[in-house]
């Protein structure tokens, strides 16, 4: 089996306005679609960033990578470090750590390997789960992602206002997470924060807990605050969260909240790679990484720092950007065989009004994901939406993630420093 | 694809009379060999120690793997864990360190797991080295395993004695080294240590560098020196070792050697599960880990440690037991898979007179054995050759790996203790 075109397709989606410490999501976000097919007529599916930046690296390893085995896993890794090597990092939008060359070679590895563990999947008829030594549960179980957010983009959209409403304040969030366990069956709740003054967010959460009693909670201020309002929070939440992700910056600002507060630290942004973990450990900055396979590297990657945060006795939980149906498939394949993962995994799924995959493999039955039985990844390519969203990102305006500039639209005034309280 | 049958046998196999800490080699090597079967007709092979509380416990997991698809590691895993979980830790001969559960539990799985990985690949047509991610080198280089000896057996076994001679000097080992090397084309030298008092192994290892200027030089006295004598070593060897390995016992006696000599130390004695990691590498105490397949919980798990060395900058080499060729065929496809295993590995294999695998596939080349490229690991058993070894185990008096017990019948006043000097 060797790998003879790859097609890479730039594609938009309807987002809704959901705010984060950088601002607010765009009207549209941007994925790649990876389409890798080999001489036995077989198409693995990848699905990545779309921002500019990561296209062009795609495609300036997609032609080098024909004749390739998609079972030759190290070999992929050889040509991509062989064909970026000397590349500076690419920026990323910031909410998933600082840019580095490790990190751009772990992303782009990350789209092509999940198009080949799709390909060795169909090739044996085996599901990718199996190939990665498994199942140990027959559903993964994902959190349901809470969003501070406005009724409406602006100016608005060309397109149907969201169906979420507005959500500023502790009754809209409670109203926000009735609604995605009434319809989704989440067990536990994740809050997106970085948008109220930290302490007013802590208030959020505890409404959440009186409405919630027995969901795990999480909250997220995208490192928007010092160490001392991370360890207020910490106190005033003591005993009311599961984890307290990313309250502040960098390891040894983590390390130092970490050492004053009783609940885990989580991270997505101060551990994003490899060579991240040497010092996290030495400090103990967190105790819960978030895997995500998109910029670790892919699923053998992802294997990889599960043993690590099993040897470490690191909790190990899973990230999510905006996303797709073939991303929450590799997800689900990935949680499926790792027995490590025992936190709740994030999803922007329940966001998501348009998908490129064909509909009837992916749904939430009491907030989790039947790991798909079918060859591969699972899922199959919807071409006519495939073709719609393509369209829709050569017209949306923008190649590149920016949640700044719409909030300028929102606020003229407002200012993205971090950390900002 | 289900398992269907597992027959395990024991094997005994001539051994020369190899000195070591504990004592001398008996006439005999103990190996389990497994044959697993499935409904499809394939059988996958396995190898691992032949030590009677080794075997208890393999025969106690077998049938219960009836029905698992060799694909499901996860599953062989929960199986091994649930059968053995409470058994106590199996005494092992204590040349790879203590005995533990967690030692126990890895040791029944790689036996299993090398079989199923066979299985995999017979039942894909692909040689295990594309499952485990591609070859990252064509031949996986070995080392020359040089050790005290003398002639014969004490008393002698009933049959013909050895090749290699009496090797109890600087002298004996020169000749040695200078045959391994020959015959073999070994590129690196390992010398056994831990027989003649600890500053004249040194001077051995001088001798060596002058007759084999360049190549890189090892020495393993198996943890029988004092912290001082191995720094004292350390200092007469500065700058002739590629590393030192297992100079004295545990992770803080490890550290503190390291903290004074310049070269690196090694261990497959301190360093031989997950949970030794960390105090490990908070101590700083080791900076090349000796994998070894068979005791690390099979080659899963050995990718794992791989990925742990590779993210906490620790050096990866490998260990050898006196082994057949069904693990020098695991052997090499681990190491050619593994791009963090940069030292040449060790092996037991040029002092086999007897193999249980047909002959033609496994061969030394400048001192590398060429990656099988036929499905799962590549070997196929000589039936004969297994029945003659299983009825030699029979009648060799002994069913368990005992060193002091042959030493005493050469030296009935030797002791031992250690550490030694």
């Amino acid at each position: 089996m060797k790998i003879t075109e790859i097609v890479i397709t730039p594609i938009a989606m309807k987002d809704p306005p959901l705010r984060n410490i950088q601002g607010v999501h765009q009207p549209y976000a941007l994925r790649s679609i990876l389409q890798v097919r080999t001489d036995d007529g077989l198409t693995g599916l990848g699905e990545t960033y779309g921002d500019r930046a990561i296209l062009t690296a795609l495609r300036a390893v997609a032609p080098r990578l024909t004749g390739l085995d998609p079972f030759d896993l190290n070999g992929l890794e050889r040509i991509i470090g062989h064909t970026l090597g000397s590349a500076a990092g690419l920026a990323t939008h910031g909410l998933v750590g600082e840019a580095s060359d490790e990190k751009t070679l772990a992303t782009v590895l990350s789209a092509f390997e999940i198009a080949c563990w799709d390909l060795q999947g169909r090739a044996l008829k085996r599901p990718v789960v199996e190939l990665l030594g498994g199942k140990v549960r027959d559903a993964v179980p994902y959190s349901g992602y809470l969003f501070f957010k406005p009724a409406a983009h602006t100016p608005s959209p060309p397109y149907e206002t969201d169906r979420w409403g507005e959500a500023m304040d502790a009754e809209g969030i409670v109203a926000q997470a009735r609604r995605m366990v009434d319809e989704y069956g989440f067990k536990s709740l994740k809050l997106k924060g970085g948008v109220l003054p930290a302490l007013d967010e802590a208030d959020v959460i505890l409404a959440l807990r009186d409405a919630f009693p027995d969901h795990p909670l999480r909250l997220d201020p995208n490192a928007g605050w010092t160490v001392a309002t991370s360890i207020a929070v910490g106190h005033k939440l003591d005993g009311v969260l599961e984890y307290l992700e990313d309250p502040t910056a960098g390891i040894s600002g983590m390390a130092a909240v970490a050492r004053e507060v009783s609940m885990p630290l989580a991270t997505n942004m101060c551990v994003t790679a490899f060579s991240h973990l040497p010092p996290a450990v030495r400090e103990n900055a967190v105790q819960v990484v978030l895997s995500d396979h998109h910029f670790w590297g892919g699923l053998r990657r992802s294997r990889e720092l599960a043993a690590i945060c099993r040897t470490f006795g690191i909790g190990l939980s899973m990230h999510s950007n905006s996303h797709l149906g073939i991303s929450l498939a590799a997800m689900t394949h990935l949680a499926g065989a790792t027995p490590e993962l025992t936190y709740d995994c994030d999803t922007h799924y329940p966001y998501l009004v348009e998908d490129v995959v064909q509909e009837g493999v992916l749904s939430f039955t009491d907030g989790a994901v039947r790991v798909p039985s079918t060859p591969g990844l699972g899922v199959d390519l919807d071409l006519d939406s495939l073709a719609r969203l393509a369209e829709q990102y050569e017209k949306c305006g923008f190649d590149t993630r920016d949640d700044v500039t719409p909030m300028l639209a929102v606020d003229p005034a407002w200012d993205p420093v971090v950390p900002r309280w």
